[in-house]
This record gives structure tokens, sequence and C-alpha cells, in this order.
């Protein structure tokens, strides 16, 4: 008989670029994002979840920060000939959202999500290509209180999920300010098209590039570490002066920041709505009682002016961490956001003004977990061990005495023969406290309760002799497993 | 000049088959599946994410109840010509990651999971290509208490999320049994596989099909409405009664059911194992109480006998609801599983154990509204009015107090205007009490307080005169703003 062919085994890899979650990675976040939707729902946000696929008509085809068509999404061709796409941002769904549903949505609508996003690119360190968004928006409000709305939630926000006053900042600029500035330094016209947007790329670029990177694109241009050429703006040193000093406008108060901006726009009708823009958020914001220390006008927050239309918002995490060479730096920011007053236009011919934030979840978990805020406390559960197979029930009515307490348990379900490996698996499980009943300790109504995590504490410190004391480990009476575990686990802490 | 040509609108719509969730449908999900992990975590279940994508190659390819490769799942094509897919199932990812983390996971290794899979499908009406899946399975334990704790976890966690004892029955079979009993009729033996699988897929089909539907398949074959006719097994009349008998096997009570059981397959050595694992599981439940009020052995639950190995479980709901035609039925099933001892095979060669659950998220959410246990209440937020639009920070710092204590509220962040458009708005958000202050009330310092469900049901209820008098608005100190408000809403319940 010929040999049937082996087909090759399958690997067993998550896709490149991907990857999976486990145990507390998954209810950390969780929690986290339960914290922050209280808030967003508290403050009137709908929840809304929209489907993972898209059609490639509705999401526009591209990423907003990609040139290429097509590029930068997943996407697949139905058996009719329709294109469909997982969505790469929470925006643009919203913005089909709210032109199929604008019959029936309350306006404004104020919305909130939750929710992994795809993108197909090249993967590399730390970059994957699908991770956590969280947004909130409220579209159809032209009203600056919408704005000064969305900061005030972001600070509160913060501060729910245990970053305390003092330790973040939300930072306010304004887009219309920046159009005003550029009025200002002669760069008002059609004509001036192309130099505006250099301007616009080089302001994005100056947290990468720092001042004299930015204003090199101001002028003739700027070579790269590589030897690569941008052409630069082409502005004179006093156009530049005033771009640059835009920027670097912020002043010990509001009031002073906002007279500076002032003057910097005097005579730009945009300017002067954008300067007066900040002000009406200010003034809303300081009647509420947010003041400076937690939210404030900075004319140096620059992500995102080349993409949003009126009010930027970051917020940034001020205390020092250590990073990977042993360096103290600054966290920085974990959420951005803006007015983009052109949402449904591609669906429906009409403006829609709408105002929203977008919280970089992974990076605001790595904040709370490097302050120790998350991430301290096992919580694996109390092994019941197996040390008579015929006894599996018993077993198992322990483990549900101490569930119905509220007591994590499980029993031990691989094979029993080997002990060690029992407790081993206990190890690997990080279990607080291990059961042990034997025929004997059956027979005389007792059980053994093993306090693992002393016991490792013990190992440390201790001498053989008094190990093998073990103080870790006692025997009680059955009636009080449920009490006497409970004792050990408030004791841990 | 030329006209450019205008590119055409693209449709804002859902993708077919796909659908979004707003509100409460997002809130009462996430709730349902909170209270479900937080049942699983206490049984000691570690929590899994595995990425929405995966590799074709690691995929398999196909659906376990779908014949065509390839047919079923969204795939596409990487540059580098790699396929890849979304997750029609949690199954399979799961097989993946026992297979690739086997030397890091804890053995037995209890996971649960909750998430959106994707079919590529035919969408139909209430037919979905994305929805939500929500499993717990436990790997690497052949061990029956494996199974047993299943069972009771289903049954913890049905009670948990709001189905009363009595309210619904988890019942077990055992696919050896079923075995024992094909052999018993003469069904045993290489050159019978055709044959049994024709039983397997007949059973299968029960509930659709009826006891005559399943006889008729048993024996020549079956003439389907539309005249197809699905060729029998063949079995003679006296192997088929066995087969029948099998399903029928249910007696009043557990050790009835399973001496009958014993009796059917006697002689036959994997119906004997079947019938002693049935024993073992009903011995480990009634050692921790749970009695045939919440589990019992039912050989007539005959869904997935073809695909487990071992234990089958099914949790059905008992109470009866009205359907679309007005007639009374029982909800049905929500959740089903067993045990599937071929996890990880196809990656590494080696059988490993498991057995899991799967909860139809979907069908449990529509058993507790069709009873009324979640949907109830509107949780829409207070709206404070904008009477004076300069006065804004004050509106916004009456929100702030409410949030402050709690209370979900909002400003009205729409053109204030038309004040009409305003309460409009209120009412579309389900909103429970409106603040109305104009400069003559922000004057005095006092407030409008209006309460919208009260309202309403004056509305309907008394006469022009009494509705005019207003006893559902009321003005108050704005000290006194937050307590009242409360008050209002205790009131509304």
């Amino acid at each position: 008989m010929a040999k049937v062919k082996k087909q090759p085994r399958p690997k067993a890899e998550t896709p490149k670029g991907f990857r999976d979650y486990f145990g507390a990675e998954v209810t950390e976040r969780e929690q986290m994002l339960r914290v922050i939707g209280e808030v967003y729902h508290r403050y009137g946000f709908d929840p809304l979840e929209t489907s993972a696929v898209e059609t490639v008509e509705a999401l526009g085809k591209f990423l907003p920060d990609v040139d290429r068509p097509n590029a930068g999404v997943f996407a697949w061709q139905e058996e009719e000939g329709d294109w469909l796409a997982l969505r790469y941002d929470m925006t643009a769904p919203l913005a089909r959202v709210a032109a199929q549903f604008r019959n029936d949505l309350p306006s404004p609508y104020r919305r909130f999500t939750m929710g992994p996003v795809w993108r197909n690119e090249k993967p590399g360190p730390g970059r994957f290509r699908q991770f956590y968004q969280c947004d909130a928006d409220t579209v159809g409000s032209a009203s600056m209180a919408a704005d000064a709305e969305i900061c005030a939630m972001l600070a509160d926000t913060l501060e729910a999920v245990g970053i305390p006053r003092g330790d973040y900042i939300v930072r306010v600029n304004n887009r219309k300010v920046l159009n005003g500035v550029m009025e200002v330094a002669g760069l008002a016209g059609a004509d001036k098209e192309a130099e505006r947007g250099i301007v616009l790329r080089a302001i994005d670029k100056l947290d990468r590039l720092g001042e004299d990177g930015v204003r090199a694109l101001l002028g003739a241009g700027r070579e790269d570490a590589s030897g690569d050429f941008t052409k630069g703006a082409g502005l004179a040193d006093v156009q530049a002066d005033i771009v640059m000093g835009f920027m670097a406008a912020k002043r010990d108060t509001g009031p002073a920041t906002i007279a500076r901006l002032s003057a910097l726009v005097a005579g730009s009708q945009i300017g002067a709505q954008g300067v007066q823009e900040l002000e009406t958020i200010s003034e809303i914001l300081a009647a509420q009682g947010y003041g400076p220390d937690r939210i404030e006008i900075d004319p140096s927050v620059v992500r995102g002016l080349g993409y949003y239309t009126g009010p930027v918002y970051e917020a940034e995490l001020t205390f020092e961490i250590t990073d990977e060479k042993g360096r103290p730096r600054q966290f920085g920011s974990v959420a951005g956001g803006g007015r983009y007053d052109d949402l449904v236009k591609r669906f429906t011919g009409q403006d829609v003004p709408a105002t929203g934030i977008s919280i970089g979840v992974d990076r605001l978990l790595a904040a709370l977990r490097a302050t120790g805020r998350i991430g301290g406390k096992a919580s694996g559960p109390v092994i019941v061990t197996v040390m008579d197979r015929e006894r599996m029930g018993d077993y198992q009515a322990m483990a549900a005495a101490l569930r119905q307490a509220g007591i994590r348990a499980e029993v031990y379900l691989g094979n029993p023969k080997n002990f060690g490996n029992q407790l081993k698996y206990a190890d690997k499980r990080e279990s607080p406290v291990a059961v042990i009943q034997g025929s004997d300790e059956a027979a005389r109504g007792v059980v053994q309760i093993k306090d693992l995590v002393l016991g490792a504490e013990l190992a440390e410190s201790v001498s053989h002799e008094e190990w093998k004391s073990q103080p870790a480990q006692r025997e009680v009476p059955v009636s009080d497993l449920v009490t006497e575990i409970r004792a050990i686990l408030d004791r841990q802490g």
C-alpha cells in the first residue's frame, strides 16, 4: 500500500505584528476602560460600538496620515465585488454612523467608544497591527463649551483612573491662532498654500526635530542624519520669527498667554477668533473650578494642528519615570484631540462640527503600571490539592464553599499522582493558599492550610530547622476552612 | 477651464450583515459579560484575549460545520504572501495558543474569553456576520471533575446574571455512550464508518426533524419537503430501535437513567466507560449540592454529539416566552459544550484533552430582556438647559456639581435659541430632569427643576387646567440643586 503523504503541521504562531493578552493584561485594561466609561457616561456621553468591518468606500480608502490610497488597512473583496476593510480608527466609523443615523440620533450627539482598531503596517518592536482606542466625541455642536467639556472630562478621567492632580496637565492650543500667525507672517492667500502646508508639517515635528529643526524647515530646508534633504517653506527670518514666537507664546498665567497671542495675531480676523475661542474655553473651565493646575492654554502644543480646525488638546503626564537606559524622563502624552468641523461632509455634503478626544489606552496603562497603581497584587486562586483521586467530590465541595464566600478557588485537575507537581502548579498560578487533605485528615475532619506567600518568604529568610517546623502550614477543622483562609488572605493584603 | 468631475459621495451604510450597537445595547452586554467573567474568575479561570486575526494556516481553513475549505471566513493575502483571516470562533485560537505557549501556561490551563467572531456567511434576517462569543475551557485535564466543574460553573453563571433556579436546567449526555449504543446495534468496525457518520448526523437533527425524521435517516433515507432525498444509514428496525432507545433513555432520577443506559450498552466497553463518566460527574456534582433541579443526565441532548468525544452539556431556559406569532414556547438553549480530546493535535501531534462551554451571548441577553431583567430603566442624563448663551460657565458648573454627586448630567450644547428644541432634545435623550435658569432666576439665586418623567405622566392623565399649574416643575435655591434632583431621581426609581 502506498503511504499516505503527511501534511506538514501548521505553525502555532500569533500572526506577525499581532499579540495575545493573558490574565491581568486583559482585566487591568478592562478595569481602566470601565472607569473611563463611567466618567464619560456621567458627562452624558452614550456608548457606541460599531462593526469592526466597514466598506472601503465608507472608510475613504486611506488613513489620514498615510499618503498612499488603499495602504494602511486590512481589506478584502466580497464575492459580489464590494471591498470591505477593518476599521483603522474610531473617527471614520463615527462619521459613517453620524451620517447614516442623522435622523435618529440626538443632536448634539455625544458618544464614546472603546475597542480594537487595525493598521496594516510593517510590524516592528512595540508596534502592533491591532491595538485599543478609546474615543469620546461631541458631534453637532459648534460651541466652545463642547471643547471645554471634553477638557474637563479628560482631567476627571485621568484622576478617576488613578493619576493624582499635579501629575498631569491638559494643554490647549488653537489652530485658528496659528492661521492668524501665518496671516501676520504674510502667508495668507491661495498662492501660499504650499508654504502653509510646509509650515504646518514643520510645526507638527517640534517634538522630534526641536526648535532648530523646525526653524530650518521654515527657512531653506533641512538635511537629516541620513543625508536626505527636505525642502523648507522659504520664509525670511522675520517671518520665521513670528511663527516660532507662536510656539513660545506661553506665559506664567492664562490671561498673560492670551494677551501675548492677541498681540501676535493683531490684524488677523481668524487669529482673533482663535484667541477668543481659547478665552471662552478658559472662562467656562474657570467657572467650574478647573484652574491651570489641571488645564492650561499652551501654544507649544502642536501635535494635530495640521489635522484639526479649531481648539486642539493634549493630556500629558508630568511625573518622571526611568526609561530603558536608566535616565529619568517625563512620561509624556497619553491623550490628544481637537475640533474638526467637516466630519460627515464626505457623506452628506453638509458641514457638521465635531470635537473629540482619543486616549492612548496602552500608554495610559503603561503609566499606571509604571507608577505601581495597577499590577501589584497577584490574584491567583486558592488551590485545593488532590490526595485521593476517589474523593474528588469532597475537594470540589471545599472549592465550592470558598467560592460561595467570594474567594477564588479551584481544585487541581491534572494527574494528582505526583504531589510536587501540584505545588509547582500552585506556584505557577501565583496561588496564595493551598489546601491539603489526605484520608487521615479526612477521617479526623481536619484539613491542612498552607500559606504559600508566607511559605515563600520563610523559605528565603529562615533556617532549615525553623523551616521544618512549618509555621506557614496549619491544621484546622474542615468547618473553619473558609474563615481561616479568609484570615490568611486578609493578612496577605 | 475644464470642470473638475465630482466624485460621487460614498454611501453611509453599515456593511451588509453587520450592525452597530448603541447605548444600552452596549452597556447591557458589557454588564452581563462582566458578571459572567466574575463567576469564571472565581472558578480559577484566567482571561485570555487573542488577536482577532489568525493565519489561515493556524485556523485550519474551514469552519467545523462548513464543508467547503476556505468558506466561512473573511480572509485576505498579505503582501509577502501569507493568508490572514478573522477568527470564526474562540476554539481555534485557543488551540493555537495552547500549542504556542504550552511551556509557559499552567497545566491544566483554565481560560475564559469573550469577544466578537466573524463568519463570512450570506447575511439574512437576524443573522449577523459579526457576533459575540463567550467561552470557558479547561485544557490539559482528562478528569471528569473538569467536566463537572464546567457544568456547576454554568449553573452558577446563569443564576448570577439573573436566571432564577428552576428557570434553567443544565443537561449532560455522553458521546461514548452513543458509541456503545452503536456497537451494540452492530455498527462497530472500520467497515461501518459511513453508517456511523450517517447515524451521528441524523441524531444531531433530532430537534429539527423530530423522531420520525431521524428514524427515516437511520433506515432507508428521507425525502424532505423540497423533494430532495437524503440517503439513510440502512439500519434494520431492531438496530434503529436501539439507537432511538438511547435518546429516550431518560428516567425520573439520575440513577435510574444511568441504570437504563448501562443496560442499553451492556457488552460494550466504550459504552460502559461513557456511563461511568456520567456517573462520576453526577457524584461530584451531588457532593457539592448540585441536584437534578440544576444539572441532570439527559440522553436526549444530542447537539454536538458528532463533534465532541466525551461528555456534552447544554443549558436550557425552561420558562415560557411568547414567540412572534403569539404562541407560548420554551425559551430553549443558551449555552452548549463538551469534551474534545484532540485540541492541539493539529499543531503538536500530541493528544491534549480539553473540555469547555460556549454561552450564546445574544440569546442569553435576549432571554434577560424577554423576562424584564434588563432594559427596564432609561438612564438619560439630567439636561441643564441654556437660557443665556453668555452664562455657559454657570450652566457647566451646575452640571459639574451634579456629576460630582454621581448624577449623570450634561449642558445642552446645540443652538440654544429655540427653547422648545432643548426640551425635544431632553425627550430624545430620555432625560429624567431638566434644569432651567434664566437671568431673572439667576439674579434671585434660584433654578427651575422640571421632573420630565412626572411631567410626561401628568400630560397623559390630567386636565389642561391641572397641567397649567405645572406640578412637575418647581423653583428651588441653587444651593439645593443637587439634593432636590437626587430626591426626584430616587422617587422615579
